[in-house]
């Protein structure tokens, strides 16, 4: 059956054949989270970038379309984004379904003859199924090296189009447009140690939809939190960091989810995986929804992940209470490959404890108080004495969640020789779990 | 279907399930090729060792048993060897079959409570089916450290059992006895730099049955070659080398091949191996048959596959005197995952050539005379300007014999992201593939 072999993500996107990197044009319209992707459609590895294309009405079940956007003159189809003109700014409307616009690297160092890259869109107003491009692209051109990977997000107070890009090293732009195809250039910006991939948008603080801050965010998951005015982005942090997992990258967040939803919600890449044997490589993410909280050390992007994996449980054991020691492990009853696990650990001293998930050790140690998983660390501080985890576990993938968010570990992974898919454990002494609620999730492909 | 699972080697033993390590007690009788290994009954990993049990009738298709030789008092059951006892030289023949003596350590460390290493026989009158240890074991007292690994072998000279034992760091033993139980020292030696696993054996040299000499064989492939009194094993090199793979280990040669057969044939364990998700650990290596030829170095172990391996041939590709470039690699049609290659390169000049298996590259590089396979490398120099290789490849590993056996890689590996299982290639110019055939080997599990 498709889908179901030995190494294919359950629950998190993967294409159906062939090489994937990063999330392209994510935007929701009429009823359907559109997933572009970065596509080779001849190739388990890289090359030939094509936007493939994936539908969702919940973000977790995905059906594959056909390609959208193939390379032409200008070059191969690199990442970039996708909005809906409402307003019909760019005059591609034809009929009565609002025109989406995808915007996209022209990675004209692929193309015959070469040439350097630039920025295109195209349009489509039969939901995403077929795409023109426009006539006149590319609608920038180049400007630095490799300039690449166009966000465009909608400014209402002063009805423009605000376009993030990515220059080179940490260098990185915002352009403006009221039609989509003039852009003017607003400002350039560095973001130390970040590259690639830029996301620009604006999250109430708390919730609270009068304490609104924009974030501007690089591929590997540093982002500066400020204020912007339709004209310049202030940076009020410097860059801070969401992703401390090994394979979290090229992220990108929804453009137009209903206000009646509300939510901002983000898919990254889940680069470096390896699927021995599979008719595709790499994976996504799981969605996770976004929000800046006031934490203790000032305004925080978390990300969690969205509540519709709720309904793919389809088993959950739960333990309160439970003291484990060195001899004495917690391991569950399920023989299921794929989780959401939420336990609280509640350390007793200096003793190291965790979860061994699918035979790899993912460890918190209070002396240090970090976190290891997967060779990556962050620091992690108990909350009232606790440490809360939250592990979202496929055939190959790993997604940590601690501090409410605030740090998250994308992994992917093979499984080690193990004899149980999760264990947990505590290196001395005793350590409290005092609580652990393990979801065992349904593959979406049945 | 068992034995079908995606990382399962289609023609290599690996046991049911759980974890493996050396082949032990290996021992033809009555048309019967017996595989014992180290076997944990209980989990994929290493532990509570004991003798699993398979037999063939023709070093391929296997059929695993209950199994021979479980945990006792003395200890869990370590590696060692298995003879037929022709002339009941110890007393437990019973019936009309001739018994099979298993020689093993009992590993004391792991007994309740714990005690030295020992070494201890059983016996079988009913063609391994069934074991009973002797009851005076241990028949080797501890003399040092965890000594370990005995390997028996009848001296017809004198008609006395000779019995190769570990000691520790580099130091091997040999021991004699007329009557299986009753064992005298009979010299220490050294193997520098080589460690566990002894194996002792008189082999024809270019098969004249009046030159034979001794080999002394440690468990990483290096051995030394000599002369054998009955009392003495005096070496005649230093240490040479025959396995040069990230995997080959714990090798041992089968008693009692009848000598119509005449032919002197060895298993190693293939240490190290990854099988994600599958219900057993590791596997053992193609059986391959053993020569000591004069080449230009002076005697050599030769080791190649055993000639019954082309029986499973079931489809063959062949290809003369094709010219490859960097642009025009040479890409089989074939998409099985199983493969006997038998490749002859000719080198045009310096440029570096040769084939990529499953994502992983091999390669040949004419200027250093070295050929690089999964991180190791070896010399090995051109036949009359040829590279002459043959790749056995498995799913889940791969062995490469060069120099007509002096050489060989024994290797495991999960699949690389590839498009082709097999890719014949040069790094400059144009290499000569003057022949290339590749065959199709059929899976024993059907």
């Amino acid at each position: 059956m498709p889908y179901s072999e030995l190494h294919r993500p359950q629950f998190h996107f993967s294409p159906r054949e062939n090489w994937t990197n990063d999330p392209n044009g994510l935007v929701y319209y009429e009823g359907e989270y559109h997933l572009f992707f970065q596509h080779n459609p001849t190739s388990v590895k890289w090359g030939n970038m094509t936007w493939g294309h994936a539908v969702s009405t919940n973000l977790l079940h995905w059906t594959q379309l056909d390609h959208a956007l193939e390379p032409d003159e200008l070059g191969t189809i690199f990442s970039g984004s996708a909005v809906v003109d409402w307003n019909n700014t760019g005059g591609f409307k034809a009929g009565d379904l609002e025109p989406l616009i995808a915007f996209y690297t022209s990675a004209g160092h692929h193309a015959d003859p070469p040439q350097p890259f630039t920025q295109s869109i195209a349009y489509s107003n039969d939901r995403g199924r077929s795409w023109t491009k426009y006539d006149g692209n590319p609608v920038i051109g180049h400007l630095r090296a490799s300039n690449r990977d166009p966000k465009v997000v909608w400014h209402a107070p002063t009805e423009r189009w605000i376009l993030a890009l990515y220059y080179e090293d940490n260098d990185y732009a915002l352009f403006a447009s009221t039609n989509l195809v003039d852009w003017t250039h607003l400002q350039d910006l560095t973001l130390p140690g970040v590259t690639e991939c830029p996301d620009f948008f604006e999250l109430a603080v708390d919730g609270k939809t009068d304490q609104k801050k924009w974030v501007y965010w690089g591929a590997d998951g540093g982002y500066l939190i400020g204020s912007f005015d339709g004209e310049q982005f202030e940076p009020e942090t410097d860059v801070l960091k969401a992703e401390f997992g090994k394979n979290g990258y090229a992220a990108q967040t929804y453009s137009d989810i209903p206000e009646e939803d509300g939510r901002w919600i983000q898919i990254s890449w889940m680069r470096g995986g390896k699927y021995p044997a599979m008719p595709f490589n790499q994976q996504m993410s799981i969605p996770v929804e976004l929000r800046l909280r006031t934490t203790t050390d000032g305004v925080r992007l978390q990300r969690n992940p969205i509540h519709e994996l709720e309904d793919l449980y389809e088993r959950t054991e739960s333990y309160q209470n439970v003291e484990i020691t060195p001899n004495q492990p917690l391991i569950p009853d399920s023989r299921h490959d794929c989780f959401d696990v939420r336990v609280s650990f509640e350390p007793d001293g200096d003793e190291r404890f965790g979860v061994i998930v699918q035979g790899h050790t993912i460890e918190y140690c209070p002396v240090e108080r970090e976190i290891s998983c997967f060779g990556r660390v962050a620091h992690v501080r108990p909350i009232d004495k606790r440490i809360d985890l939250r592990l979202i576990i496929d055939r190959t993938s790993l997604e940590l969640f601690a501090e409410n968010g605030t740090v998250v570990f994308s992994c992917t992974y093979l499984p080690e020789a193990c004899d149980h898919p999760l264990e947990f454990f505590t290196n001395a002494g005793s350590t409290l779990v005092a609580s652990l609620v393990i979801s065992e999730i349904r593959s979406i492909w049945r």
